[in-house]
């Protein structure tokens, strides 16, 4: 018997710790190629609001009645497929339950980087390829640039951050209160920003001014609304935007609206939206240049843990409402 | 004595006849490396309505008491630079006025193609430009795509539309009337929309399945607003916006509302703004594939013609009521 959050019915809006039920659920016995894993960390992502409504996009929509899905680290505590044996820590999707049995080819043995587990959720997982890719490709940020960061303090951000100060350029952050921002300037970044301190334009014009530059060549956006409209209007010529998130939206029906889009055109600016998982043939790249930049402590891993599978639905709302610093996590 | 239509005061959203006032200007007499121009044909472009603000943009903002300028079409009268005779015909920015003493260098001798002098204001000028680098660069638009274009019976837009069409490209237009709409179709669209007859996110969702698809892989921008919405909303995978106009947003100082534009994320839209200046030492390669689609008549020059200095202003303000069919001219 094991235990897993189910969604109850969607949210509209804002979820609530109403939307999810925690039930039982009957583990079926072991078929050959599958494995038992007891769940040591789990991850809760903004990516997965998106699938609680039932529109198609890129991941398909989570069932209603049916258990959550989401990143995980577990132990094997029983294995009937010889690439696995009991005691291996496996990378899977099977999170916001405490057991559960999958296809031993939807988990993968952690690497042996001498680091702890639960960072392949984080710096090393799907968030920091977020980060890496999203900086380094879809915006095409390089030494000398001025990149502004929304959401910094946030689990991508706060890599991203980081890999921008290892790369040598200027960094702007963003982030909702004085304790994240000073957690945002602890990372390297060179200027920070409390957007519940007023409006986002002015405070990224100040920034941009006392960095002693005109405006931004690379926005890095996980908010959208304001942010992203503040970096139209303080975008410099050919600047480059990656659209990882936009977090502002995701709980509200009504359109975004923009003051300054008109500038894509007069400052040539090129938005390109990305999903990490396009660069899944690229992990390779990924694992040695981050597990160089861990090493050499250019990039820290930053976590807010939360205790316990009954804290699953409270970590996730927590990411709407800021509660998180760095990558959010849940230790079973 | 010549003529020239001077800027009086700075439009605050739609441009009026009262914002204009054509006065009598002395000419100075010719130093060496100069021309002075009678005028035959003077161009009237929406991107003009942005240098009547008094904003930093990508050209300087007219001054005010000053004449305005813009391409044109010249011969000229009488020179004081090696490079060019009496009677030469020549492109240049002194425009709307009838006379005007130039640098010889900032005047280029139209080649001589075997077309009509004014079509260097058109399809072999800056318009056609746009629409060649617009859609084959900043847009990545190839063979087999489904294209999108607004505006698709304006200057720009009309030769999208046939060079898309010229490269095997799926093409849907959108124009303001039936009779533009018979245009577009003539000029070889697979499907056209008159947006002034419901919803564009409608019209567009119907023309994407009569054609058999499910999206569009390109979207030709001159419009910004609801167009833009529409294409952010059909928009399939890997698609690409390239952003022209946004003439919807020119005149009115409020912001742009979009309901779908979370979706560059999930479908990783690239949107590129962009502007023609920047593909100046292009433009052999531009001269030679036009030339060699006028030639075998798969694209066709398209102009509204307006006859008058006296009525420059009027045609001015008829590319924000949609008067023109291809590109508007005005005949001297």
């Amino acid at each position: 018997m094991a235990r897993a959050w189910h969604l109850k019915y969607r949210p509209e809006g804002l979820p609530t710790a109403d939307n999810f039920e925690i039930r039982d659920v009957d583990l079926p016995k072991l078929k050959d190629g599958e494995l038992r894993v007891r769940n040591r960390w789990l991850s809760v992502d903004p990516y997965m609001r998106g699938r609680m409504n039932d529109v198609k996009s890129y991941v398909p929509p989570f069932a209603i009645d049916a258990p959550l899905e989401g990143g995980a680290i577990g132990e094997v505590v029983e294995s009937k497929d010889k690439g696995f044996a009991k005691g291996d820590l496996v990378l899977h999707m099977a999170g916001w339950r405490d057991e559960a049995v999958i296809a031993a080819k939807t988990a993968l043995k952690l690497p042996d980087l001498g680091v702890d587990p639960q960072q392949f959720l984080g710096v090393l997982g799907v968030t920091g390829a977020t980060a890496f890719f999203g900086l380094l490709d879809a915006a095409s940020a390089k030494k000398g640039d001025t990149v502004f960061v929304s959401a910094a303090a946030g689990a991508v951000g706060s890599v991203v951050v980081q890999i921008a100060k290892a790369k040598s350029m200027t960094v702007i952050g963003s982030a909702g209160d004085k304790d994240k921002c000073d957690f945002v300037k602890s990372l390297g970044a060179d200027a920070v920003i409390n957007y519940r301190g007023g409006p986002i334009l002015r405070g990224l014009a100040a920034a941009v001014k006392e960095q002693g530059g005109d405006g931004i060549d690379v926005y890095f956006d996980n908010v959208g609304g304001d942010h992203l409209d503040a970096a139209f209007a303080l975008a410099k010529p050919n600047a480059r935007f990656a659209i990882c998130g936009m977090i502002e939206g995701y709980n509200k029906a009504g359109p975004s609206s923009f003051r300054f889009i008109m500038r894509v055109i007069a400052m040539r600016i090129r938005m390109q939206g990305f999903i990490v998982f396009d660069y899944q043939s690229r992990m390779d790249e990924f694992y040695k240049a981050m597990g160089a930049m861990l090493k050499s402590g250019q990039v820290k891993s930053e976590e807010t843990i939360v205790d316990g599978l009954d804290s699953t639905p409270e970590a996730f709302l927590g990411l709407f409402k800021g509660t998180n610093t760095g990558k959010m996590l849940v230790r079973l």
